[in-house]
């Protein structure tokens, strides 16, 4: 088939944060991505695919595209195989949800491989779910879709201002955990099934507003030079120690 | 002063691996690292500089260059204000030195974002050295000194073959762990002072050579559905669970 120019134009720009927000939808081109995400049980609206090419399993009837086709619509210069449009959903905090299990708070984490990673990570622990704050990455960009590497798909994240949730959590009585340089050893930290452990961005920390609301600081004791922990290394280790059993 | 098309292309040949290791020398262009690294006591061969701009302390006289020669000497579309040109330096395994210290073995570590961050992780617990295989990625590439902001002139790096080494640690006595998918959990690993821990790539952990060397394995015990841990965030919480006081 040939798509119209308005359908060229309208792929492409979701590539871009507004119009993904305007238009409520995303797109993941890496055809592994895309087969991971359909075999965590992911529905996409459209799947665009080079003709001959060979389809993930569930892809369902794709939209036959030319190799031109495709470098047209793609959001790289090397376009995959495929090009799946998914449908955003927007999570909510749902009244008292944060007094049950895990929680990993996310506080200005700009690099979207790390969001991704930290996404992998919350899964790999069972996080009932991750905040993510508005000035992190965006969790419908293709880069930290990639590096979740479908755990996109099975953690609940839930997008916004984190300082009323965290209040939430403080009221309800849920502690609130967060990493820093100094505060009590992670070797010390009992496990515990209900908490929220807010991760900052490694050079700076949490924000002034999101310090106001935790109600405990955690360190990973420190044995040499380095000044800072990889934001998800930092993360990795303390939820270890959250569920060490 | 003008560079000659001679020095041109040798400070741009530099980016290329082979290069490098036929003339001994690499380059770092992020004037934030080269200040980390003149502050941690690195010294460098060469130094050019954007005439006018402001150098880091301890930068010494540098070579002053216009914005046309910076772009045309970068390895980069956009330079930064500076192009640092460091020696080589080989380290080599003295005999029985794994039995002195935590030694973390990088195995197959592809990305160079990885290493750098993996190098920062074995300053920060105080890594005795580290061991690259020869298929990482390269610690002289720019990617992975960026990354390890710092800590790539704190910690002693030997690069080469992995097997020879990690047999020698075994003659030795000294504890071989690697992290695995399977294994005895992390969180009953005791404190120890004197262990080389080895950590493969995320997609096929360490290679059957290196596998063959290894005598506990360890894993991360999973709550959820993510298929692996992020290969510096794996390191981090074993390494985390070998300092535990």
């Amino acid at each position: 088939m040939s798509l119209t120019k308005a359908e060229v134009t309208r792929l492409r720009s979701l590539q871009d944060k507004k119009v993904r927000e305007a238009e409520g939808f995303y797109v993941v081109e890496n055809v592994k991505v895309v087969a991971e995400l359909l075999a965590a049980g992911h529905a996409f609206e459209e799947l665009y695919a080079l003709s001959g090419s060979e389809l993930p399993p569930g892809a369902g009837a794709p939209v036959w595209v030319s190799a031109e086709e495709l470098a047209r619509i793609s959001h790289y210069p090397t376009p995959s195989s495929v090009l799946a449009v998914g449908r955003m959903r927007r999570a909510d905090l749902a009244p008292g949800e944060l007094a049950g299990g895990l929680t990993l708070a996310l506080d200005g984490i700009q690099d979207p491989g790390n969001v991704g990673t930290l996404l992998r990570l919350a899964d790999w622990f069972g996080c009932a779910r991750v905040l993510l704050s508005s000035d992190s990455a965006d969790l419908f960009s293709q880069k930290v879709i990639n590096a979740s590497m479908g755990s996109f798909v099975r953690v609940r994240v839930v997008a916004g201002s984190l300082e009323p949730a965290l209040a939430l959590a403080r009221v309800a009585g849920v502690p609130v955990l967060g990493a820093d340089l100094a505060g009590e050893s992670v070797h010390g930290l009992a496990a515990t099934a209900n908490a929220v452990l807010v991760i900052g961005s490694e050079g700076r920390g949490p924000s002034p507003a999101v310090r106001a609301e935790v109600s405990r600081w955690v360190t990973i004791p420190r044995y040499g030079g380095a000044e800072s922990l990889n934001a998800a290394v930092a993360a990795g280790i303390v939820l270890a120690a959250l569920r060490r059993t």
